[in-house]
């Protein structure tokens, strides 16, 4: 039996890993990458049949570079996963909060536990992400360094918990997408992504909106990212609620598409809880 | 005579401290600190008149802790200003392309340099900004180490550049805002700034939108945050065209503020170009 090849980005531990095991279980075989890109690259290449990329945390927001890949390659959401994101502090077994000098995570962990961080005079180092910061950690083998990482990554790098939970937000979430070749639907899905371009003149936006709201269609979020070489002009993603082969979707999907310079439909799958 | 003040994040040689001479001229005095954050706090104590800090870029968007901090802090758009981002390779004299081994740049100094990159085997090591990136590497004084920065910052720390205009994009550009205490507006001001959140129900932003289209107010951007603890529910951060003062934006504004559940109008400025 084939073993399904699911790519994600990181190391062994990273929260990217944990949101795939939670949407396909422990059957399939994590493939590391990289860069997101390199996740993007393998779905295309056909050496992996799903990538799982994160595209927003709910206390710092969107994954620009997520939402820039979805558009730039020919791959299609077909599913969400959230994981909540608990930042632990690490450091080799022996070490003490008091031995510790210099920080290694991913900015965004820094941002996350920045009430509890700035009790402490420690150097900050931003790291490619947690995961890889608690690997470092491990590799210098120094007590006066430590991680901010998942409680996942300190068992796989052998790290020891100097703080749990410092992250300020208790419900801190990240949200994942799950990525594949195809745009794909059945009667389960519920949600809608699309991204698109508007003619650059007053009301183009809100012309496109007019169909959501027409149609008494729940729009659910609005992203903005600049059109590559173009400055000043806004891609906009849009998640909504429905199943494209309800007739009313059909309708105002065709029906804003026209009114776009660029459309593209990125997916239809089922809302996470 | 005293000289007026003016805040920036990072340290003499920054892209942020070319955008404050740009528009206040050579006659201020500009005060270096160490976070976006810590401009606004000097701010609020008085310590500077007026802070100057990024809020997009052309081509890796919005600065997202910015738009945080503009709804944190009491503090106002007063202006804005824009300075083309050209990135230079640079290392300490005597050092050649064939001798670097690791590259020291802000991420967004990375990004904005890929496709260059590419063309490397080079270990990318992210920092805390660009010319602290280039005083690093002036203070290791090792041939095998550059940074990637603005010219003005390879003059400054008296390093050398090994390749010119290394950014894909030769149009990149960040548009910064001035900040000040209060809330300004005079006939010259043509572009307005607010963040407001809506009610958690289908159409509320369309029918936040619609004052915009309704009177025929030409919207320049929108951009979504996520509203602190409560997860999946955003900050709307909108700019449009008008003056404050104008009978049609007067109501317009003062309808929207009432469909909303929170507005704040962050400022009226004249745009730059």
């Amino acid at each position: 039996m084939t073993v399904l090849k699911v790519g994600f980005q990181g190391v062994k531990g990273a929260y990217s890993e944990e949101a795939l095991i939670q949407f396909f279980g422990d059957t399939v075989e994590p493939v590391t990458h990289k860069t997101f890109e390199d996740v993007c690259k393998a779905l295309e290449d056909d050496t992996i049949t799903y990538g799982v990329l994160p595209i927003e945390n709910s206390s710092t927001g969107a994954i620009t570079d997520v939402y820039d890949l979805l558009n730039k390659y020919d791959c299609y959401i077909v599913g969400e996963s959230r994981v909540k994101v608990n930042h632990h502090l690490m450091g080799i077994p022996g070490s003490t909060i008091e031995d510790i000098k210099d920080v290694y995570s991913h900015p965004q962990g820094f941002e996350q536990s920045k009430d509890y961080l700035s009790g402490y005079n420690w150097k900050l180092i931003p790291y490619y992400n947690t995961a890889k910061s608690a690997e470092y950690v491990m590799n210098q083998n120094k007590k006066q360094i430590a991680a901010i990482a998942s409680k996942k990554a300190a068992q796989i790098y052998g790290l020891h918990i100097l703080a749990n939970q410092i992250n300020s937000n208790h419900q801190n979430t990240t949200r994942f997408v799950i990525l594949g070749k195809n745009l794909t639907s059945d009667n389960t899905c519920n949600k809608i992504s699309v991204v698109l371009s508007t003619p650059h003149k007053a009301g183009a936006l809100y012309h496109v909106l007019k169909h959501f709201a027409e149609n008494d269609i729940n729009m659910l979020k609005i992203e903005s990212r600049p059109v590559g070489h173009t400055p000043w002009e806004y891609y906009f993603y849009i998640d909504f609620e429905g199943n494209m082969n309800d007739t009313i979707i059909k309708d105002a999907l065709a029906h804003m598409s026209k009114d776009c310079h660029h459309f593209k439909l990125l997916g239809n799958y089922k809302k996470s809880n």
